[in-house]
């Protein structure tokens, strides 16, 4: 059976991550068409078969007339764990560096799959840091026209990437959401953890303590006990733990990222809605304004590579 | 049968934590006559049955003409979790407070264990901090004639004591040793570890990474990803990203205890001895210069106690 559009198809986005593989059909103005989603994120398929997870997800799309359509991914399918690597373009990067430094790989059916790669950069301490999906996000959330713009990208991995003139000039990578997930199911700070009630008001008080003056300079090591504590004297109910250590690690992270950002620009955050609200709240608290980026950054971004790498035809 | 000792046992000393417990026969001048050590900590008893514990460890001595002896605890077993709750006494303290709020508990076979209370503090944010048992420790590490020492306990929580004229003025701990832990066995870090080689070099490149000026700012979260980083650009063999990491995060320690302590005076590291000498190295590459205290700090300061409180015979 083929099935018609009613605007002609012109790319197979792939957004495919750790966890889950997306799949977006765009028209040639990159509007969306149709998504797919699958949980065949590149550590969750068997015996590293991309092949076959891509024909799963997109084969219907594939059988259906759009043989020739051009594909491209961005993500963790570019990383050595992936279906090929496709080396960190270092910074300052722009999107002509990221389309010319595109990989391809050809699945068992004889299709070519394009591959953006990931972005690195070297701290003043000559630390090596690196992005990898994130770059096509911010080029599909970038306003040209905006010389000096901040990205943040919360996660399990926190990215924060200044843009500077339309290139990638440098990015941090700050491990809060890990941290939290690990210390609420392993450390003695869960264990008095009753529940995860989403309390602004404990989550405010976890920031305050993080971006303490008199307090910061003590460090995370310390300031954590704090948890500890507050629910030994009964000063913070065990159902409120989860959001005050939740505060005080976004806190943690946002006035480390000021020190290294010197955030007075147009600042973005990129992430799905609930996640992207809280830090938009704790980045109140801090007097930092941001706006919140639509869902459509990741295909606009592939799309935009698609375009300057003459992907489209 | 009745066991002779060549001089009188004037105290039984407990040290009672989460994870073991560790008995003191002492004779009237704080010698140690014997010792005996069972892995019956708070939080390893069956039911909480503490009575079966100690009769198990010391009923031996009691059984040998000890029924009289006087018997102290400190640690844990005066927690909320313990056997009977010693509460916290407020900074500054000294060991006369410590000797005015020893709380007793009596067996089955009807003695007496008196349990030392732990120490609380509030820091300038409002926030307070605890210690117990580790109170005990300094007490038998003291040396009453300098006014102002500062005393380092690292360990899965590390506390940083600062006495001044005999008091413990105030104190702060670093959750070092539980953050180290988890991260190796439940983070990303961990995947790329391989094996635990006690690298003296790479301990300090991850203690000058955490003490360094340009990106101490950003903070813990965001220096921790260098240990993902430098193994991912192969500038860290996988066996020595465990030493990196312990050193980062004891550098990270010590950076924050350095603001709060301002150590400019007599510093004794209280711990077994392969974790002190750790802590003395890294204190080293800081041009901080500490002192390790002998083994005997927990029984001489039990002894103490328990003179200033009238316990001995």
């Amino acid at each position: 059976m083929v099935r018609s559009y009613s605007k002609t198809p012109a790319l197979i986005a792939l957004d495919w991550g750790t966890t889950s593989l997306r799949a977006y059909l765009l028209d040639k103005n990159g509007n969306t068409l149709e998504k797919k989603s699958a949980p065949l994120g590149i550590l969750k398929i068997p015996d590293q078969n991309f092949d076959t997870a891509f024909e799963e997800t997109c084969g219907s799309w594939l059988n259906n007339g759009l043989q020739a359509a051009p594909i491209l991914a961005c993500g963790m399918i570019g990383s050595r764990q992936g279906w090929l690597e496709a080396p960190y373009v270092p910074c300052p990067a722009s999107i002509d560096q990221l389309a010319k430094h595109l990989v391809s790989v050809t699945t068992k059916n004889g299709r070519h799959v394009a591959i953006v790669p990931g972005i690195k950069t070297i701290n003043s301490a000559g630390v090596p840091d690196v992005i990898r999906g994130e770059e096509t996000q911010i080029f599909g959330a970038l306003k040209v026209a905006i010389s000096q713009q901040l990205f943040i990208l919360p996660g399990t991995h926190s990215k924060w990437v200044q843009v500077i003139d339309n290139h990638i000039e440098h990015f941090a990578t700050f491990m809060t959401g890990e941290v939290f997930a690990i210390l609420c199911e392993h450390s003695i700070l869960g264990r008095t953890m009753n529940g995860d009630a989403d309390d602004h008001a404990y989550f405010k008080q976890g920031f305050d303590y993080a971006m303490n003056e008199n307090v910061n300079g003590a460090g995370l090591l310390q300031q954590l006990f704090s948890v500890r504590t507050l629910a030994l004297f009964n000063r913070i109910p065990g159902e409120a733990l989860h959001a005050y250590l939740s505060g005080l690690l976004i806190g943690s992270e946002i006035c480390g990222a000021e020190k290294m950002f010197k955030p007075e620009t147009s600042i973005t955050i990129i992430a799905e809605p609930a996640l992207a609200q809280r830090y938009q709240r704790a980045l109140g608290y801090a007097n930092i304004s941001a706006a919140i980026a639509d869902e459509h950054v990741t295909a606009r971004g592939l799309f935009r590579i698609a375009q300057v790498g003459n992907l489209l035809k």
